[in-house]
Order: structure tokens, then C-alpha cells, then sequence
């Protein structure tokens, strides 16, 4: 795997491959098992309350001696107490999501951060540019979890973004294996941002009947849903099926947010409920087949890739 | 370029290259152009009556000795007098479209034709293989035109495609240029079908106006509309504009038939009309910024591919 680029140079890791921070899913164990595997780990603060992000980052502290970030999305109403957190644990990479980066670079670059921005299409990528950010991830509609309205597809956004942009572009969106990796970079990334793979790892903190849902999946085993108040990629079953019967019959935003209730995604992801509870995961689920330890993904994603490679020349 | 593989083979070309069959863009022009330079030109019959279609088999017959087809689209409602046409006028190559291919492959296979059909999904993929079909084309969302129900991604489709099937997966959806190639043969595509591009050529019959619409739209220039009466991917215009609101306000499949009405397509893309004509096109338009001959994109694409072949050694 070509191992220098300016993504390994930024977040200083051997592998230019980055784990979603991810709600319910990555916590300190998956994130300090990424890194120790030469990869970028990353603590998804999006589920977690300051001080449980704080614990997080000090147990990978303990976990690994290799760079870590924290994923925070900025959306959140107490984003500054999480921002707050990583700066006095002298976290020095951001990834920010859901939201502008605008008004937290100054903080984030005086304490000597690394900042990546997370974007799904040209206009934001540049906004992210412009502002100061050290790279973008350009994530493709077919990423688990909320997703751009644009709905713009990682074959395409990818080279676009990587074209107008001088900063250096992460690739996400449907890369589960080492032919996805060559995929990405061939079309202008430097490093690609894997989420459901991920999550279906031995180290992920999501339940074991998430995992085995993203396991038995099929191709056309995940819906994009509820585009009204914040549109989700997510397995389908009866949450999913209810959700878009609402949306078809004009649900209003006021039902729509009803229906959605709050802790879906815990109730989905963290505890398991496959009937009502909100499973995000990324159209990559259709790739996916077994619960396997991080150790054997590295080797899985970095022996495919060798061999995707040789088999192009 | 690769140059041998089983698609080449199959279709008895020099590149891997398909040019999409497109309503409106893709006549013996086109089809010529592009297998004169190697790849594979497709008279698309969809905006042809049966003597049309003829007429431009036999143009396209004495403008190329070099092996080209003709896409079909299965439910046409004269698809037999469209057949009827193409076998008796000895053409070995059928793309197949909109429709089970099972009703109509004897026939075919009966005169030595091969037979491609374009699926966006592993069901319909298996369905193809198992009735005989000598290839598929996988076409991800991102591509123009009308699209399969499940939304799924060129990046999702076609490694999972390309693990399912063993008859050759032809990747369509997003492609552009020599980058977009390279990562699709990565992904497990042996040969690409490229329409858009192609629709932005000097050889091709689509309008002006369209042209120049495709090379000024940007990365989230096209949307997707009419769910519920035939998806379709297009250019964002006034018509779309009007489609999207219908059905957000939960417009009935009749409310929404008045409103496409007939001949949206002819309106849009070949007469140039950019505010009430449907100009379908794939979100690989951002990527396009000019009208060439096919020569100058032939020579584009194989100069790019080489030339990301090398950067990624």
C-alpha cells in the first residue's frame, strides 16, 4: 500500500485508512485497536456526554501509543463542553461533521489541532478550505448515518473534490474491502474513511444482533430515509419501513420527528433492537460477512489491495 | 490500457469502452465514432420507430466495418417489431434494458447474438446470468436516465456484482474520464458504459442546449424525480423543480403522469427546451466541461487511465 501521501504525513499513520467515528459503535476500544494497527482511530463523541468522552480518550490514551483523534459533530447543543474536553486531553486531530467548521478553527488551530472536515459536496469542501481546515473527508450518499441533501455518489464526488481543492481529500461512502481502497485513491483521494466495516469488528461497541444484521444484509439491504429532518442511511426494517410509508403520505415534519422519538440509534445500534431501533450502516453492508477482529481487517484490507493492484498492472 | 479481457473479447473491441445507448443522443453518428476509435457504439433505439432504427443500423454499417450494437429497451411496447429489425439486419450485439431479457433471449441466441443487459441490482444481475445473457452492464444510481428502485451506489454495485455473477460485470454510473475507468476495473468491472460523456460530443444528436447545460452544471447538478411513475436522473431545471414539488406534496401517480406528460425527453435533450424539457443525465456531468469529438475523448480517456495507472504504481 502506498504508504506516503499527505493524508499519512498530516494524521501521522502508516496506513492512509481512517475508522468513522461512529455513534454507539466506537468508543476507546475500537479506536485504540485502529491505531495500534497503523491505521487512524477515531472516538465518536456524537453518543457520549463530555465526561464519558473523557474517559474514552484517556482508557485509548492507555490502549495506544499511536495517533487517535476525536470525531465531534458540531451540531451538538453542548459542542463546546465536548471541544472543552479533547483541547484540555491535548487531542491534536478533529474530525468535525454535521455543522460549520467556521467558528471552532481558530480554538481548535491555536491549540495546534489538526482539523478535517467532513463534506459531501464541492461547495463545502471549498468552504472548509477556505476557512483552514487540513483536509476534507468527501462522503458519498451511499455512507451509513445522515448524508449530504445533494445525495452525491462517492464515484462522483470524489474526483470533483479532489479537483477543486488543494487540501487533501478522504474518501467515504462504500469501501468495505482492499478493492474499494485502490478504488478510491485511483479516483483522487488520498485516504479513504471506512464506518460499517468497522463497526461489524470485534473491538465495535455496537450489539451483536447490529452486527449480524449488517452481516446478512444483501446488496439492497439499506434505505436512505426520513430526507425532512435530517436524512439517514440505515438497514431497513419495520422503523425504516414505517418511516418511509410516513414520508410517502406527506407526513408532516412534526410527525415525522414523532415517529423518530429520540435514542433510536442507541436502541438500534447499541442495543440491538432490529425492529424499531435505527441501524445506520453504509450500502458497503452488502460486502460485508463476518464479525472479525480489527487485526484481521488490516490485513484483509492491505492484502486485497496488494494483490487488487498487481492484478491492474 | 488493459487490453484483452473477456468483455474485449466478447464484443470484439480494442478498449473496454461502451458508449451508453441513449434516446435522442446515441444514432449512427455516434455509434460509428465511438467504434471507429475502438470502443463500442450503441444505437439507442429508445426515441426510434422501427424504420428509424433501420435506417440508422444501415448508416452506422457503412460508416464503421467495426463491430457496434443496438440498445433495446424491453418494454417498449413494439419491441418486437424493434427485434424484428435488428435480426434482420444481422446485428450481433444487443444491449438489453427496462425489462426481463428471459421472454426475448431465445430468440436472440437463435440468430448468434450476444446479449448484455443492464441491471442495478444482484437479483436482477443472477436473474440475467441464469437466462443466458453473455454479460451485464451494472449501472449505479449516479447514472442518467431511469435508474433501479434500490438506489444502490457504482461503488456499492459493482464489487458485489462482480463477486456474484461469473458472466463479466461492464460498470455504468458516474464515469467521466480515464480516472473513473481505471477505479471502476479495481472495483471488478471488466469494461465500462459511458453515457453522459458521450452525450457531450460533437458526433452526438442531442441538442446544443443540452451540451451546454451538461458542461455548465456542477458537481450537484442533476436530481433524481418521478419515483413513483419510473425514476429518472436529470439536469435541474423547471420541470424537475415542478416534478420534486408534486411529489413532496404527495402528488397522485396520475397528478404525476399529467405533469411529465409526452415527449419530455425529445424536449429536453434533443429540441434543447432547458427550463420545460427533461435533459436526463448522470452526476458524472460535473465533470465534464466541454464539447469534443469523439477522437479527442477516446485520446483523453486512454491518456488519463495510463497516466493514473502509472501514479498509482
Amino acid at each position: 500500500m502506498k504508504l506516503n501521501n499527505r493524508v499519512t504525513e498530516l494524521l501521522r499513520i502508516k496506513y492512509p485508512i481512517i475508522q468513522a467515528g461512529m455513534v454507539w459503535v466506537s468508543g476507546w476500544r475500537l479506536a485504540s485497536a485502529v491505531s495500534n494497527c497503523g491505521g487512524l482511530g477515531l472516538i465518536g463523541s456524537g453518543s457520549m456526554k463530555p465526561d464519558l468522552l473523557r474517559e474514552h480518550i484517556q482508557k485509548c490514551k492507555g490502549a495506544t501509543d499511536k495517533s487517535f483523534g476525536v470525531n465531534i459533530p458540531l451540531l451538538r447543543a453542548d459542542v463546546e463542553d465536548l471541544i472543552d474536553v479533547v483541547i484540555d486531553e491535548k487531542i491534536k486531530i478533529i474530525f468535525s461533521s454535521a455543522g460549520s467548521p467556521a467558528k471552532y478553527i481558530e480554538k481548535f488551530k491555536a491549540h495546534n489541532c489538526t482539523v478535517v472536515h467532513v463534506v459531501s459536496s464541492i461547495k463545502h469542501g471549498l468552504k472548509a478550505q477556505s476557512v483552514g481546515c487540513d483536509a476534507v473527508v468527501g462522503e458519498g450518499v451511499e455512507a451509513g448515518g445522515h448524508n449530504g441533501a445533494d445525495e452525491i455518489t462517492t464515484f462522483a464526488l470524489i474526483p470533483q473534490l479532489a479537483d477543486a481543492l488543494n487540501i487533501p481529500v478522504i474518501a467515504a461512502g462504500g469501501i468495505a474491502d482492499g478493492r474499494g481502497v485502490l478504488a478510491a485513491l485511483v479516483l483522487g483521494a488520498e485516504g479513504v474513511q471506512i464506518g460499517t466495516r468497522f463497526a461489524v469488528t470485534n473491538e465495535s461497541s455496537a450489539s451483536e444482533n447490529y452486527k449480524k444484521a449488517v452481516c446478512e444484509s444483501g446488496d439492497n439491504g439499506t434505505t436512505l430515509v426520513l430526507k425532512k429532518i435530517g436524512m439517514a442511511r440505515m438497514l431497513k426494517n419495520e422503523f425504516s419501513k414505517k418511516a418511509i410509508e410516513l414520508e410517502n403520505s406527506c407526513g408532516s415534519i412534526e410527525e415525522l420527528s414523532k415517529l423518530l422519538g429520540s435514542k433510536r440509534e442507541r436502541l438500534g445500534i447499541f442495543e440491538g433492537d432490529n425492529i424499531e431501533g435505527m441501524m445506520e450502516a453504509g450500502q458497503g453492508s452488502g460486502l460485508i460477512e463476518n464479525v472479525i477482529s480489527v487485526k484481521e481487517l488490516f490485513d484483509e484490507l492491505i492484502s486485497d489491495f496488494e494483490k487488487r493492484k498487481r492484478e491492474m498492472m
